[in-house]
């Protein structure tokens, strides 16, 4: 299936200049859905993944269905201020000013093997703050997955998550 | 298994006097999560769903894992101006102020059986507001399924759901 096909894009949201990627038409898609998850179970099948980490709010959707399939718990990234118990907190720069999330500082333990999911890789920005909120909580391994990348866009945050060669569904 | 044993009690959160219901140590055990998402399953899979709706944001993780398991399609309802195209929206009471909830105008069909899913039931004031979307967008029928209902609250908005006997798994 080609996916990009599925994925509306929507000139000027949510500012002037932006070309939104809109997976909601993929999404409401019983077949593309489906044909999201198998592919990127099928790339994480043999990894052992216990943790599957998905990040607010987009990233909840896939990262559900794939904590089920990959037989694996599900940690939620949330934007600060939400989880309620001890959190370990993140923050990241944006064009105007910083951004900061938070996992449960009981998310994860030492054994664990993460997968880190989200809809879309733009600067890397909010993939790089995960990435170093699972390195302060220490686990045994780190994937991403993403459904799609903005490969115009270039950061040096964005190279260290290519490092960790993520898997990804659909290019721009 | 006992489900409420797996949700985290925290006193005081938001704000003072708050009993809050914390589902994140459900979400990462992985036996817990497959119980909900199975128990949901058993209940629905008879019934022909074709779009399951995500409340944001915790509806959107077991509701992800349910598009899947059910073969349905997933929609988003969203928070006021987080969705790129025409929607249908809704306000709703809050106790100091009012909220609005949206849905893509194109998300659903008129032949749709609908299963809509949150975490928690609480005033049902957002539950009722994703009814009347639903009923605005015109579909066969409609379902709801709620991981948790604080029975100790009673609300006008909260009878009309109990009027559609939702699936709720646990109750305080």
């Amino acid at each position: 299936m080609n996916l990009k096909t599925k994925i509306r894009e929507i000139q000027d949201f949510p500012t002037k200049g932006i070309s939104f990627k809109d997976i909601t038409t993929l999404l409401k898609e019983k077949e593309a859905f489906v044909c999201v998850v198998d592919n990127i179970v099928e790339e994480f099948k043999t990894k052992n993944i216990t943790k599957v980490l998905g990040i607010e709010s987009r990233g909840f959707i896939f990262g559900g269905a794939l904590a089920k399939e990959l037989g694996a718990g599900f940690v939620p990234v949330r934007k600060k201020g939400k989880l309620p118990a001890e959190t370990i907190a993140e923050s990241y720069e944006l064009e105007y000013g910083v951004d900061t999330i938070e996992m449960h500082k009981d998310a994860l333990s030492s054994d664990d093997v993460v997968l880190i999911h989200d809809d879309l890789l733009a600067t890397g920005g909010t993939a790089n703050a995960v990435f170093n909120i699972v390195k302060k909580a220490g686990v045994k391994e780190v994937y991403f997955s993403f459904v799609c990348d903005l490969e115009f866009i270039q950061t040096p945050e964005k190279s260290n998550i290519y490092k960790l060669n993520p898997h990804i569904l659909v290019k721009y």
